[in-house]
C-alpha cells in the first residue's frame, strides 16, 4: 500500500482524489500496489465531508509521517507551493505537480533537489492538461535532438479565437463567453489573453529541449487583446486562421529562440484546425521529423488524471526518471531570446496611405483597405526590418497597430 | 557502458545503428551511461564494412556473451524473429522490438517470459512508426479507462488514399505510384492494401486497452481494394474523405469489438486532416476524453528513433515497465469481434433501381446515379441491418458493391 498526500483542494487537487477513488482498480494493478490518500493539505473547512478525517492544515503533520511517500502539489502559484514542494522534496519523497509557474519559476532548482535526494519530481500536468507531452518528449523522443517546439497551449485563448473566427466576435464578446463558462478569470483574465500561461509552458518546454534552465522573462510574449474582426475577416482572405502560438526553437550551436505571440496559421498547417479549449504541441525531432500531441488542455479530471500518471511513475520508478527530464540551473540572460529568421508577415497600418506601403515593407500585397488605413501582407521581412519600417511609418504620422507573422504551410 | 546486439541489418536495424551513432550524447546522457552496439546479427555478407568485425550469423554468439544486456529485433516477420527473441527473454535479456507481426501474434507469451525472466519486452516502434503511442497509452494514461481507440495507422494506404482523393487517381494508378516511391511492396502489396498490417497494430493495442491478448485473426479486417474514383467523389459530396481507419471498442461489460475497414471521415473530424504516410490514432479515456498522437508512421529513422527509446528505457526502468504494458494470454474467440452499434453507412449497389434502394435500406438519401447502379447514403443502420438489405439487393439480382461506415462529426 502506497500513501500519499494532496497538497490544496481545489479543482485540480479534488480532481486527484476523484481520479484516485474511480480508477483506483487500474491504478493500482499500474502502480504495483494499491494507492492511498493519507493526507488533504488545505486550510478551508471541510468537516462537513465523510473523509474530513484526511484534511490537516499543517504542512508539518505530512513531512513527519514516514508513511508518506509521494505528495501531489495542486496549490497553485508560488507563495505556499514552493517552500513545500521544497521540504518534501529534501524529506526524500517524490513530488508530482500542475503548477506550470513554480515549475516554469524553480524546475531547475527543484529538479536538482530530487536528484541529491533520490526521488523525483514530475509535472506531466503543467504543460497540455491531462494531454501526454512532457512524458513522450523526454522518453519516446530521448534518442531525438529536438530542433523546435511549436503550439496551441492555452485553451482559453484559443476557445476565444475560435468564437471570434466562427462568430464573427470582438475579442470583448469573445472574453465575456469565455468568463461566464468559467475558462477565463473574471477579475483579471491577464494570465490567458495577455499570453503569460502560454510563456510559462513554453518556458518549461524550452528548458526540457535544452537542459538549461530558460526563464519566462526572457520569452517575448504577446496576448491576443489587439486581434479584432478585421484581422479574422482579413487572415481568411489570406488562407490563414489567428491562434495564440507559443514556440521554441533551439538551433545547432545551441543558441535559443522563443516566443508566445498570435500567428496567422494557414489552413493547411496542423494547428489550424485545432479549436475550441483544445491544445495541440508539434515537437521537431531530427530523426523523428515532426509529431504532434492533441487533446483537452484543461479541465478538473483530464489535467487529475496526467498528475495521477505521474504519481503510478513515481512509485514505480523513481529517481530514474531523472536522467531524461532533467535540466540544468542556469541564470536568466539579458534581453530577449528573438528569433532572427525573416518570415511572412501581416501588418495593419493606421495613418499612412496604402499607396506607400509597399515602399516601407517592400514586396507584398495589399489585404484589405479601411477608412483609417490598411492591412498588408509582406512576403519577407525580419525583426530588424519590421522595425525600421514601423520607424518609418511613425516618421509619417501614422502608427503600425499589429504584426503577425505567418506560420508556415506545413508543420 | 552498455553493450546491446541488433538482430537483422536491414531497414530499421541498420536505422538503429544510424541512430545510436548520430545522436550518442543524447542517448547516453538520458541512458545514464554510453550505449555501444556489440554485434550485429545477419547472415548477409557485410565484411566490406569498416565495423565488419561486429557482424555474426549465429544467435549463440549473443546469447553466450553475459555482456549483452539488451537485444534490438529488427529481422520482421516470426519464423526466426520468434525463436530468437524468446531464447534473448529467456537468458534474461530485454528485448524492443519493431515486429507487429511477432507482437500481435505472441506478444501476451514474450511478455509473460519477460517478466518471468525480469526483463523487459518492448514495441514503442510495432505501431505508428516513430511517433509516440504505446509509451503514452500505457503510461500517460494509466489512470483512465480506455474505452476506444481509433486511427490511421498504416502510411501505405493513406499516401494512396490522400492521391485517390487530391489527385482523381484510381486505386491502380496510386497503388503504382506507392510501389514506385517504395511505400508499397512491388511482389505482393497485400499486407498494406488488404488491412493486415493495419490489424496487427489494433490486436496490439487492443491487446493493451483489454488487458488480454486480442488475435489479428478475430479482427474484422477490410482493405481499400475496392474504393473506386466515384466512391471518392461521393464522399467528396457528404462532406467526408475516405480512410482506412483502425479502431476498437471496449465496453464497460469487458466486450471488445474492432476492425479495419475504409471509412467516411466527416471533414470535421481530426482524422480527416492526416494526409500523406502521417499515421493518428485517437484514444479515448474516460478521465482525459480524446488525445490524439500524429507522427509520421513508417521511415528508416523515425521508426529507428523509437527502437532507440525503448533501448534507453529497457536500460533504465528494466521489468519496472511492465506492470503498465503487461497483458495476459488469451485464446482466440469464435468468430469476429463485430460491434452491433447503429450507425451511418454510405453504400453503393450494382443493378437495382434507385427508386427501389430506400425501401431496402431505410431513411436516407442518393448520393450518387450510374448506369450500372447507384450510390446511397444510409443514416441509420447496423450490421445486421446491413446484411438483411443486401440478401433483398442480391434477391432483385443486385450487387452490394461497396459499404463504408460513417465515423462521427468530432473524435
Amino acid at each position: 500500500m502506497a500513501k500519499i498526500a494532496i497538497l490544496g483542494f481545489g479543482t485540480v487537487g479534488s480532481g486527484v482524489y476523484e481520479v484516485l477513488c474511480r480508477n483506483a482498480a487500474g491504478v493500482s494493478r499500474r502502480a504495483g500496489e494499491p494507492v492511498e490518500v493519507k493526507y488533504i493539505l488545505d486550510v478551508r473547512d471541510f468537516s462537513d465531508r465523510p473523509d474530513a478525517h484526511l484534511f490537516v492544515r499543517d504542512i508539518g503533520v505530512i513531512l513527519s509521517d514516514p508513511e508518506v511517500r509521494v505528495v501531489v502539489e495542486t496549490i497553485g502559484g508560488t507563495r505556499f507551493a514552493y517552500p513545500y514542494v521544497k521540504s518534501c522534496l529534501e524529506s526524500g519523497r517524490s513530488v508530482c505537480t500542475s503548477n506550470k509557474e513554480m515549475v516554469a519559476t524553480y524546475g531547475a532548482e527543484l529538479l536538482a533537489l530530487a536528484k541529491a535526494h533520490n526521488c523525483a519530481f514530475l509535472f506531466e500536468a503543467s504543460v497540455g492538461g491531462g494531454t501526454p507531452i512532457i512524458t513522450p518528449m523526454h522518453q519516446c523522443l530521448s534518442a531525438n535532438v529536438i530542433s523546435e517546439v511549436q503550439g496551441i497551449v492555452n485553451g482559453t485563448t484559443n476557445f476565444m479565437l475560435t468564437k471570434m473566427v466562427r462568430e464573427n466576435m470582438s475579442f470583448d464578446e469573445a472574453l465575456k463567453i469565455a468568463q461566464e463558462l468559467g475558462y477565463a478569470e473574471t477579475k483579471d483574465p491577464g494570465d490567458d489573453v495577455d499570453g503569460r500561461d502560454a510563456c510559462r509552458k513554453i518556458a518549461i518546454l524550452s528548458s526540457m529541449v535544452c537542459g538549461h534552465h530558460i526563464y519566462p522573462q526572457n520569452i517575448p510574449t504577446r496576448g491576443i487583446r489587439d486581434i479584432s474582426v478585421a484581422d479574422v475577416e482579413a487572415a481568411r482572405k489570406l488562407g490563414c486562421v489567428i491562434k495564440l502560438i507559443a514556440w521554441m526553437k533551439h538551433r545547432p550551436d545551441g543558441s535559443v529562440a522563443a516566443g508566445v505571440e498570435p500567428c496567422l496559421v494557414p489552413k493547411s498547417n496542423q494547428l489550424a484546425g485545432v479549436d475550441d479549449v483544445f491544445n495541440a504541441v508539434m515537437v521537431r525531432g531530427d530523426m523523428l521529423g515532426d509529431v504532434v500531441f492533441y487533446g483537452k488542455g484543461a479541465g478538473k479530471l483530464p489535467t487529475a488524471s496526467a498528475v495521477v500518471a505521474d504519481v503510478v511513475d513515481a512509485l514505480k520508478h523513481g529517481v530514474k526518471i531523472h536522467d531524461s527530464l532533467f535540466w540544468k540551473p542556469a541564470e536568466p540572460v539579458d534581453g530577449m531570446l528573438t528569433d532572427p529568421t525573416p518570415a511572412a508577415y501581416y501588418v495593419r497600418v493606421a495613418g499612412v496611405a496604402p499607396a506607400v506601403i509597399e515602399a516601407i515593407y517592400g514586396y507584398g500585397r495589399l489585404v484589405a483597405e479601411r477608412y483609417d488605413g490598411c492591412s498588408y501582407f509582406v512576403e519577407r521581412a525580419d525583426e530588424k526590418a519590421l522595425a525600421a519600417a514601423a520607424k518609418k511609418v511613425e516618421a509619417m504620422g501614422g502608427a503600425v497597430k499589429l504584426v503577425l507573422r505567418r506560420l508556415p504551410e506545413e508543420g
